[in-house]
């Protein structure tokens, strides 16, 4: 037997019992006579005392054990008189009468602890040393209750978790496959999947009603930060539901699982159109924790003699509050700057300071009066003394996009979200269609599979091409905090639609159906209408502990080049392996 | 609105309520005056009553209703005067004031109901209308459950389902890798796990203690009957465990799903030793729902100057109880054409019929007289009047597993399997290594990473040859009525022993470093002993309904050439996705 009890478990009431303990050194300390070790497991940490007026020879073996040494104590168990009210065992001691070392432990490259000096390659290269970390390891048993959790209120909804493939087809719509060489069909190649989005459609065409699954999903993109190759959907579809349904049940889940692990109401979820969330927040995912919304001065700055203005498609501020003394105008400077870098692109940024001591002091001073800018304060802006307003023109959508980028920022750098807020939103009534000026053709906002909404269907089977651009569907995005959560829609359950809206995103009809044809197939046999939605397993973990890297809650995460440094994978294959899979390597035009 | 309740759920008690239902038209009656709609969905079915003098309109548009139809039937509930005892919705049907069709079908290639008339090809190309099929449901509806009992149990007992990475790296041991060209690593592939064993080790380095996950795993094998290239395990790990540990708590496992799913009580499961099972049952799978033990004679038989059994190293019996006087010579001759087929192998097949009349029959009477055969009867076989001795000889080895496969066969034939009976058996106690004859090199018998026993292991460093086939591991596998449900081992967790079980499998010390130096390299950094074990989740399903195949209990299976006939994957890709991969096709050598 390898242990009795568990390192976090014993408490005053096993006073003067005999234990078997398990576990990690932690750290050991040599006070002379007595040898301290603390021996921690996935549940705690108990300390060991060695006597050495008891029995020097164990005393002495103690002293001579490593961190991260396994090792196994057996003991009697003592009261503390040091006692340590940080911890839960520390009430007690094991006074110890055997130590046994079942596995030594060479130095480890870092420290093992909530703190540690070890920088990420190398905590990724020994991930078993960083997962030995508490937090990581909580965020990892974090995971696993959240799983926990949401299988059983979907179940308790009927819902019935089916598995879907991964060896499946490759189709060049969306972001790019993982393939694999099929060895026994010879020349042709499975896909992993993207989305279990067909097969769970198909289970709805089956009957199989309410579905859901968490599943591993795979993208073949190059690795942006926070993205990874294979990631995790809580992936949910339903029969004779209307949107409403779908976001009654998954407002139900989150609401849910925020009140079971972390003791979080988050109350009924505010809704907004896509066209509101771009109009107030530039972004069809805002973050609801602070205001700063947009205010459109498009056409309340015309007229001034500034041409930028003037010639603008669109002008939009924020008012920072309680900022316009803060920022000098070297801080202003610098910010500019920030906002022109390459990632942001913002040609300028103009502000308007409304100092406390009522002086107003603005970069297009030159253009507007105190008296026009004072006017606007109020008027406007609804800003107050000491408030700094931040102002954006240009194109429309880049502008939002900009304007997006810098509130967030400000946010950040006025200290306006506070810890342990979360504030979610649906977003609904997206476009169907987005017009992609470069490729000249449409693309689906949602995807292909998509409905439009019921009272936009006869305008998308005949309607003309500017008719397409004012399409809405029944599809919806769950935001916490400004991160997409995740998102679903209303599908096309009628062949004819499904082919239309291939049609429209310049499928051929022999690429459709080479690709889909056993999907608008199924459409003729009996389809129900459904809907579903997909949120995204890793983000959601991350953000409800409002931490911003889903990698932290990951137990093997791939680096940005796709690897894997532990294992150190990718790696070449042998050449029969190539000759059986009937495939070569063609590496002669890559230097 | 789509339905204010499901198919199944109407009873007496909702007599005289307004309603609306959705689903599938399973069947239409038109008798006169009245059309009857059988509406299905997951749930249930209930009847929908159109009656041509309330209204004939929607009466003509019930008669025009195909199978396979969706609609959406209003109606009031009513007492059916001919109740349907067979159906739970049978006391009520609905008499229906609207109709709407919701989607239309085409006539389905076959009968979607329980008894079919598809073919397993067509079945599977339309496997949206297979599925709707309320026994093939009714499996999928099985698995989802066996999946929340099985996480319900293990997270109960503090186990944390943690998700390893899909994407790894290819390991030319064992069975083949499927593998995935990596675009961001030129010539170098990912591969799809055989199994998370590495990682779940690498997690017990880890502290995580307790690890469980219910995950997909790929072997790139020739499929053989009931094999799929995607498969589905109950994954499990443990630190600070012996066997009896292990063994406890997935009998408990199994105890406990059988009693929640099936209501039936298993009892305690009996053990046997690896070398027991082979010397009474010539498998390590014995199916113990009946007796028909091996009798080992090949002492007994020696000295008659019959050559065969003189010279054999081995010589086994069975006795099929009461098979005496239905065993023509015919038949006889018939099992014994049976017994010589590739598959099977025998060179021939010896038989002793004590007949009903007391006479003895037998094929080797020229040899052994009727006192003989007499004796043994009763000595020996410990056999009766009417019985049927059956007896092969040869090589031991291949004449057990000969043996094996006759003992199934008559207890098929003479109906000893009772359904519904459940025999459990844990088969313990394997061979370390077997050595391979072919290939001149030992094999793991379970996998690289099991443990030799405590006491073995010094004998395992330092042994030689012959040694190496006496060692026994602490390895385990769950037997049900003849199918193994899973298996495990205690795993090495020390450098040096994992080393020397590489050299003993012929890995060059450059082989182990470069395929499991990451494994090896976390044992130097205080790895627990642990150990683990894996059920087959498609197998424990099949069994557990006492069904023989695991494709009935996978949504979407692949047939015996890998293929999905209704995405029709594997499939060409773009010759562009070739060149981003690196990779070109090389079929040169194919006809």
């Amino acid at each position: 037997m390898y242990r009795s009890h568990n390192c976090g478990e014993l408490r005053s009431s096993h006073i003067g019992q005999e234990v078997t303990l398990s576990g990690w050194v932690q750290i050991g300390r040599d006070l002379g006579g007595l040898t301290f070790v603390d021996l921690r497991d996935r549940y705690g940490i108990t300390q060991i005392v060695f006597n050495m007026d008891d029995n020097a020879e164990l005393c002495d073996q103690a002293r001579k054990l490593g961190r991260e040494f396994v090792i196994r104590v057996k003991g009697t168990v003592n009261e503390r008189s040091n006692k340590n009210a940080q911890r839960p065992t520390g009430n007690i001691e094991i006074i110890a009468s055997s130590l046994e070392i079942l596995n030594a432990s060479k130095v480890p490259p870092f420290i093992v602890e909530e703190e540690t000096d070890g920088g990420d390659d190398i905590r990724m290269q020994y991930r078993y040393l960083d997962i030995r970390r508490p937090n990581v390891q909580q965020n990892l048993i974090f995971r696993s209750q959240l799983a926990i959790a949401t299988r059983k209120y979907l179940s308790d909804l009927g819902f019935i978790e089916v598995e879907t493939p991964v060896l499946i087809k490759s189709t060049p719509e969306g972001a790019r496959d993982f393939v694999v060489p099929s060895r026994m069909n010879p020349g042709e190649f499975y896909a992993l999947p993207q989305s279990p989005q067909t097969f769970k459609q198909i289970l709805m065409v089956a009957g199989m009603d309410k579905y859901f699954q968490i599943v591993k999903c795979f993208r073949d993109e190059d690795l942006r930060a926070d993205r990874q190759p294979e990631f995790t959907q809580i992936d949910c579809e339903m029969s004779f539901v209307t949107q409403e349904d779908i976001l009654n049940t998954f407002e139900g889940l989150t609401r849910s699982v925020f009140k079971d692990l972390k003791q979080i109401d988050l109350g009924k979820f505010p809704r907004m159109s896509y066209d509101e969330a771009m109009q107030r927040y530039g972004s069809d995912k805002p973050d609801l924790r602070f205001d700063m919304e947009f205010i459109d001065i498009s056409d309340r700055v015309k007229g001034y003699d500034f041409k930028v203005f003037d010639e603008s498609e669109y002008t939009v501020a924020i008012v920072a509050k309680g900022a316009a003394d803060k920022y000098s105008n070297k801080d202003i400077k610098k910010l500019t700057e920030w906002m022109q870098r390459p990632q942001v692109g913002a040609k300028g940024l103009v502000n308007i300071k409304y100092l406390a001591n009522d002086e107003v002091k603005s970069s297009i001073g030159k253009f507007y009066s105190d008296d026009v800018l004072n006017e606007w304060k109020t008027d406007v802006f609804t800003a107050a003394q000491g408030d700094l307003v931040l102002i954006l023109t240009g194109e429309k959508e880049k502008t939002q996009k900009q304007m997006n980028v810098l509130r967030l920022e400000m946010a950040d750098r006025l200290g306006l979200i506070k810890e342990g807020d979360f504030k979610p939103l649906w977003v609904v009534d997206f476009p169907l269609l987005e017009w992609d000026e470069e490729s000249e053709r449409f693309h689906a906002m949602h995807h292909p599979f998509t409905s439009p909404k019921q009272e936009d269907m006869d305008r998308m089977l005949t309607g003309d091409h500017e008719t397409m651009k004012s399409l809405r569907a029944d599809a919806y995005d769950l935001v916490i905090n400004g991160s997409e959560i995740g998102g679903g829609s209303i599908r096309i359950h009628d062949r004819e639609l499904q082919s239309r809206n291939f049609d429209l995103l310049g499928f051929t009809k022999e690429e459709a159906e080479d690709q889909f044809g056993f999907l608008m197939g199924a459409f003729e046999y009996g389809a129900p209408p459904h809907g579903g939605l997909a949120f995204g397993f890793d983000r959601l973990c991350a953000v409800m502990n409002g931490q911003s890297s889903i990698r932290d809650f990951i137990a093997f995460p791939k680096n940005s080049s796709g690897r894997d440094v532990m294992i150190n994978s990718p790696s070449l294959i042998d050449d029969q392996q190539l000759v059986e899979l009937n495939i070569a390597l063609d590496l002669k035009d890559k230097d």
